[in-house]
């Protein structure tokens, strides 16, 4: 994905309007979770599985498909304005999580409330067995 | 951008935890608005222009990326559930704005209520003025 | 309920700490999409079955109780600055819905993706079918 | 404000239309987190200052006070599922607040991003200036 040539883009865009001045980091992060919101609001009625099946429905693909860029759009744009690269931000959290979450502790948890048992939590836990302080 | 690379990378950690079963397109946006939300919140007080100024906070924008890539993540992993070519769909989506909001009519316009005043609402406005029917 | 009270209490709270400077509408309004995000991250991983059973979970409840509260709070802090009456509101919202939403026309509605069948949609679709123009 | 009547409304309102089905708390918390985004839109592009200033402009307070009475009864309809006292939790986290920010630690607090420091984290600095370990 060209990210350098969408930036352009939408730069272009906001400046021929005269619109830039609207574009704080405040606001786009707005927008952002606006756009977030009503891709959200596709699925809100959907059971689990009719949001799987949802991929055989083109009418209502092409909504989502428009909700997905509509909040890539403010995710570059915030993205351009702060300087940030996406696609480094992107495997260093990566990174971060397949540390966090090591398949050992992860693998075949069931339990509903912590689907994600971070490794410090482990840890903590042990130690409390331990009769340790925290 | 390498978002072929991104998407083997998040399936192979969802599915080396078992995580995969909680992967329906509905949970995934459920996630992707909580992130987008995480974002927000890290403008919430700031002023707009200390959220521009925020660029120079390094500890800030540690926790800024984080929540970019965050973001980033859900909606990579949303894409390759449905399926949805994430470039594609987002020069579509810049096509039609720059169709939505002419320059001519957006150009200079201080409306606080309507920064992005639409070519089709202008339309509709102009046929009122002449008496006619919406 | 006392929503005079809660806004009292509200109020004495922000100006005893010199927090009012940073409650404008636009920044409660971020603060109230910020809550309501971590109230739906709760359920995230959820099925629908397991969120109905959640009532069971008194350590989640306690979660869901804070977040329900904290919603509230922003809800609240931004009617009062607003000068806006919320009962008031929500019973006009209500009544609107209702007039929206005829029982005739939403009952035992199947259609995925129109849960919500609005009657000036049926009545544009009984144009369309009629061959009128819209 | 009669929390029981709005309860009793909308439980009719859904059961009429045989809308129950979809109510389960999963998908409540997502239509609330859409209100909440729907409103945040209103005042993604104001200034703080235009955000105060709305207050005079009756069209977009009509459009806030929908927005506003839609958060409230998906807060409502919510709570009634899972059988909360909005009430009681919202004097309960106002009290919690009130702990947390003790007065003496937050006013004045000019630091932009730690508006609400906490006492916790106060305490923990100061264990840190001692050489204390965390």
């Amino acid at each position: 994905m060209n990210i350098a040539e969408i930036k352009k883009r939408l730069a272009a865009f906001a400046e021929a309007r005269n619109w830039d001045q609207f574009h704080s980091p405040k606001n786009l992060s707005m927008g952002l979770a606006a756009e977030a919101a009503e891709l959200l609001e596709i699925f809100q009625w959907l059971t689990e599985k009719e949001s799987v099946e949802i991929v055989g429905n083109e009418q209502e693909m092409g909504h989502v498909k428009e909700e997905i860029a509509d909040v890539f759009i403010y995710l570059v744009r915030l993205s351009d304005k702060l300087d940030v690269d996406i696609e480094k931000a992107v495997f260093k959290k990566i990174e971060l999580n397949e540390m966090r979450y090591p398949v050992e502790l992860s693998k075949g948890d069931a339990t509903k409330y912590s689907k994600r048992r971070r490794v410090d939590d482990v840890v903590a836990s042990k130690k409390q067995k331990k009769g340790g302080h925290n």
